[in-house]
């Protein structure tokens, strides 16, 4: 595909000759320093800077982005050598990435841009209607965002752009953590968005991450489906995620048990928005207490959800990882009525899914019930991946009746 | 927990001593003929007769259904070894089944009870409104249908129960495949099922299996949202499955594939009931050779459904079956519009999830395409798992953009 046309005048890293370069060829995003010849021109590239990726036979593979400082040294941007990375490439990319949402969702509240799995590696955008935040998460991202914001404005049409620097991969790629408005203004009030019925309030400046998490709205919409005539508890609710879904599906009540106090407040908000605060409720505090202290006012609810942070983020955290899930499940199964139904949640790369449910079985069966599942759940399609990267399929949602 | 109450005056079955009974105390749910202590008198007993399991210390274990002709001799019935299994224990497990299915659908169409996930095992019901239909797979279910019959009517209230004897389990329980009607008379026209906004014609005395498949409801769901304003072709399309439910999620036109003219008739006449015929055509021949004769035709459809038998029953056929996923795959990924989907599914117990998707994206990338993978589906929640049981997670559904 790349003969007939001109490769362009630019830098060229070269692969190993015993690297795999069929690998490429089948789609792999990535290549690590030790698979690259990495002279002293190379190791001499601009991070963010664009190149040419070559086999061993220096026959073109790839046009690539570059950060010599990071173990990712390259990430393929197009397996055509000849492209060139304009605002024009960046459109269409951005442009793909926009017809999949607008197939998906009816109104513009998505993720926009899952990074290697639209086609952009490490870069991040969630949309919240009229604004746009981006997560640049690569060099090449950070050294191109003048373009890629005005390629977003051309595509989407929004009106406001900014930028959250608070991604854990920016430390790799040597970024820096400052935030920024990069088109239009920052929303002045958290941002109302309707998802599953519900209303979030998505705190676009203040909040963990982007204010708002969209990957779970598939499962959130399962678990309302249960929630009617029920009484919820949504532990690690964050804004609410569970618990407002859960009263939008005609709960009879939702208590939501975080320990920030600002998403609680937000929490709130929104049951107050959809007209359901009589029968919501807050309890700040560790999730764990919380989970003991509930068992201890011998409690019990239909509905019963636990959507803890990544214990296991990286594969040496895996063991503690899958005890502090086994944990939770153990906790929170004593809580759940009988023929109730318990929803444990994992955003650990680290942790698969056979992995993952085999902690809660775990703590389920130490906790002396037994469970159906009913129901594995992903991230939603505006959260697509590559499947030559399995690790880009971090979230599992297990829903069991007990 | 079986101390207190006592052990009903039955046949006992031993487990060797060195057999697992731990794996039985957690729930596992089959106990074969070489964990048992198969003397003349066990070897004896009636086919679908209870008894109570000890294990080899002689203490109570479960409450089993046996089947000396059968390689899985035991099945636990209940994990309480002093339970009667008459028509009130089997009307509380089919109420508890009922509830689960009562809060997760609006109308009574669901499966009921789905074996072993159920509590009850090889046990399959399907119910259609007013009518069930039972497929009693196991040599127990078979001797007591008179009173499982009575539970079922006194617990959902139907009027008809038809029996259904064409499943494969029979035979190795050594049950004969002769169909009845147990309760009330046979619908005399296939009875019209309403899902995802659909209208599906149910054969419940003529058709495959119980004459419709409800256990790709919630990924027929997702391929609907894909498919407003597009052309879609579904291939093994049975009686309209995909097809009918992407016509209602509003594409603008829909190609029903399948080598069954009484399913296609079927699927016809579905959407005509949901004023879809002008969008609706239908092909009769072999998927294959329809596949390959369509790439001929220079045709491209913006969604792809694959939804084939299952090529990969058990362990023998494994390699030979994901030979024909990848086929399958190959054959389809051509058919698909740039930037189109491609939903490949698998209803086989021998091909897990890795392996299937494995073959699928083989495929796909021999046909020259790359795909994003959207989402990954299982069957909906009125097909619960038993998790010790991880074969009764047979069907995937994956769902490609290319």
């Amino acid at each position: 595909m790349t003969d007939s046309k001109t490769i362009p005048d630019r830098p060229v890293l070269r692969l190993k000759p015993k690297a795999n370069a069929r690998a490429i060829r089948r789609g792999a995003p990535w290549v690590f320093d030790n698979e690259l010849v990495m002279d002293r021109r190379s190791k001499a590239l601009a991070p963010g800077s664009i190149a040419t990726l070559e086999d061993g036979e220096r026959k073109p593979l790839a046009t690539v982005a570059v950060n010599p400082g990071s173990r990712i040294v390259a990430r393929v941007l197009d397996r055509d050598a000849t492209v060139v990375v304009d605002r024009h490439w960046l459109a269409a990319r951005l442009r793909k990435a926009l017809s999949l949402r607008e197939a998906a969702y009816d109104a513009p509240f998505y993720r926009l841009v899952h990074a290697e799995g639209d086609g952009l590696p490490g870069l991040v955008i969630d949309r919240f209607g009229d604004t746009c935040v981006m997560q640049p998460n690569a060099a090449w991202a950070e050294a191109h965002l003048e373009i890629l914001t005005d390629a977003l404005v051309e595509v989407t049409g929004v009106t406001n752009v900014l930028k959250n620097a608070a991604g854990r991969g920016r430390t790799l790629e040597g970024l820096d953590d400052v935030d920024a408005v990069l088109r239009g203004a920052a929303p002045e009030a958290p941002v109302p968005v309707e998802m599953n019925g519900a209303t979030y309030m998505a705190d676009l400046t203040g909040g963990q991450k982007t204010g708002l998490f969209y990957d779970q709205r598939e499962n959130h919409g399962f678990a309302a489906r249960l929630a009617r005539g029920h009484s919820v508890l949504d532990v690690f609710s964050h804004v609410g995620g569970f618990a407002l879904a859960a009263l939008a599906g005609g709960a009879n009540s939702a208590l939501a048990v975080d320990g920030s106090a600002p998403a609680l407040t937000l929490a709130a908000e929104g049951a107050r928005r959809m007209g359901a605060s009589d029968r919501f409720s807050t309890r700040q505090g560790d999730a764990f207490d919380t989970l003991e202290a509930l068992a201890g006012e011998d409690t019990r609810f239909d509905l019963v959800i636990c959507d803890p942070p990544a214990f296991a983020p990286n594969k040496a955290a895996l063991e503690k990882g899958l005890r502090a899930y086994e944990r939770v499940a153990r906790l929170a199964a004593p809580l759940v009525a009988e023929d109730g139904y318990l929803v444990l949640c994992s955003c650990s790369h680290a942790a698969d899914l056979n992995a993952f449910t085999g902690a809660c079985l775990r703590g389920i069966g130490r906790s002396g019930r037994r469970a159906q599942l009913l129901h594995t759940g992903f991230a939603g399609p505006d959260h697509p991946l590559l499947p030559q990267l399995a690790e880009s399929g971090y979230l599992k949602a297990l829903v069991f009746r007990l």
